[in-house]
């Protein structure tokens, strides 16, 4: 493990690390002692059926939900919900490369094993079941690989999934995701200071991480978010201050082991895994009521793409939010966003369900 | 200079070197000879009133426009017109920093000047006059970069273009493409063997190359191309396999301060330097019969920003090409692209023009 001061409370605010134990793993081995990080909002009632789960996204924590998603105003409303948020594997806050120590200390850093999507929520399941008595959600709510993880939760536990609301992102990864994801990847790896995952600190890595979000830069948003100068309006003097002060500062303090344990559990995202490879089928098992909720101008995750997927689970709903953000919308920076996520997932909510 | 075979006749066919002596550049700077690289197809006609020229796009040359676009089968036909491909400043058959030699010693590999799309298209109208004794073009044709080239001709000499088909390209680069193109450069600068721009051969920065073509990959075709697996159709069993044996070799042989060369040329490119600043009054000075020609599916050059030049440029149609080869789709890879091209450009061929 080595030292990170990113990954902590001052940074992150409160949050519990709750261990679920030993977790063996879909491509094999195990973590030893599986540490997720957990927030909560709001109170779990007596029949403990007022819950709904938060996932996670590359790079992201629970601390944008609870800063953008969560709270009195919002359709995840603590005042109505106990709302989870469970940081995934790999993120740097549950259990990661970085800070791999203790019973995890064989699989710190270069050495932590291949995590799949499905992995997570095999954990997530269990804690909820363990720690919080909870055997069904409400909801389930995430964004890009967030909407991996909400996908195959519905797919995987039909009976446990209410409601399902994938955000930005599919549940069968595109060969161009898969391309891109690589290209980001590769800008740590082909840092001097990478030493195939064995370096001192991330800092070590800081010329490949400032890469890494200079590809983001390209594809995280829209052609149209540059064009029209969004940055102007977040109080930047320059696309390139804007890249220089927010996209460059927002990667490096993270590191690079943490940020490829990821890239390669999105890589690999599929929930036709479970049906033999058959994804009509396995997104026909969804019983959760559903709304894909696609952003119109994401580069990498297009309506088109999401479209044909939500096609597949009955009885679901196609709602596209409209963001030049693009992917990037997710973070929340149009004050146009919200109203439509909160109309959408209000209404999801009010929707019944089985 | 260094020697680099791919920069030869023995890939690229016939083309004449010609010289139109020194080049003063817009940045400062000169090219003491400047030396072109150039193919015809066809006959002048003895009123010299018969020629087309071809502009040439990043990384490309005169050869894809040979082996796709021009014969008697298509609009660019050289049993009636008079076809000139003038490759661009530093592509490497023309003057560029790897072959820069004799009276150009002084400005070889990293010491290359900064060339501007203005310094390509005033060299292209003294070849034009001087050489062939053109003083009109019937129709100035380019892709990408080569469309930068038509907007610039269009734009600076008004009375000498009849006809103008910018396809794929835009005349004021956009934020969006700059930050594309500053993440190809990067890849090179990157690269251990990069050298400050002084390795000694190409291959001593193959990885940077390769990476390069990976970010291609992501950029240069669209979602849907990966998603159809268009690879199929041309023979190959894998995207990896497309990748290691179409993209990567196809960059590899390639010279990194060349690319360079013609990366900052497109980042930088701008009509509107030829008026203050003002767009609208560059593209307004435009009187040749313009078809603007996007591909559908380019991932930055979307239709949106070509149409918004479109618009103001006097009498011009928007012709879009329905193409999931995205941008790349100027390769001519699916059997639909090139009748669609043919007849764009073949309308315009016969529409009366000033």
């Amino acid at each position: 493990m080595i030292e990170n001061g990113y990954y902590t409370s001052e940074f992150h605010g409160d949050y519990d690390d709750i261990s679920i134990g030993r977790l063996d793993l879909e491509e094999g081995g195990s973590i030893p002692d599986c540490q997720l990080a957990v927030t909560t909002w709001g109170e779990l009632n007596e029949a403990r059926d007022n819950a709904i789960l938060i996932t996670t996204w590359y790079s992201g924590t629970h601390q944008i939900w609870r800063d953008v998603y969560v709270g009195p105003d919002h359709a995840l409303n603590p005042e109505r919900y106990f709302v989870v948020a469970i940081n995934q594997i790999g993120n740097g806050l549950s259990v990661a490369p970085h800070n791999a120590d203790g019973p995890n200390a064989n699989i710190s850093m270069a050495r932590f094993p291949k995590v799949r999507i499905g992995d997570d929520v095999v954990a997530q399941e269990r804690l909820l079941r363990e720690h919080f008595g909870i055997e069904r959600l409400e909801l389930v709510v995430g964004g890009s690989m967030g909407a991996q993880q909400t996908y195959e939760w519905a797919v995987r536990f039909p009976d446990k999934v209410r409601r399902a609301a994938p955000i930005a992102g599919t549940a069968q990864n595109t060969p161009h995701d898969y391309l891109f994801t690589k290209a980001l990847c590769e800008q740590f790896w082909s840092d001097p200071g990478w030493n195939e995952g064995d370096y001192k600190s991330n800092e070590d890595v800081v010329d490949g991480l400032k890469r890494h979000s200079h590809i983001w830069a390209v594809m995280g948003f829209s052609t149209e978010f540059w064009k029209q100068e969004v940055w102007r309006a977040l109080e930047f003097t320059s696309k390139e201050q804007f890249i220089t002060d927010f996209l460059e500062p927002y990667f490096t303090v993270m590191d690079p082991n943490d940020l490829l344990t990821m890239a390669w559990k999105w890589q690999h995202g599929d929930v036709a895994r479970n049906t033999g490879g058959d994804l009509a089928a396995a997104l026909g098992r969804i019983t959760a009521k559903t709304f894909v909720m696609p952003i119109d101008e994401d580069m990498f995750f297009p309506p088109r793409d999401c479209r044909a997927e939500q096609e597949m689970v009955p009885g679901s709903e196609l709602r596209v939010i409209e963001d030049i953000g693009g992917h990037l919308g997710l973070f929340g920076i149009a004050p146009t966003y919200m109203p439509q996520v909160d109309q959408h997932l209000g209404e999801l909510l009010a929707t019944e369900a089985p």
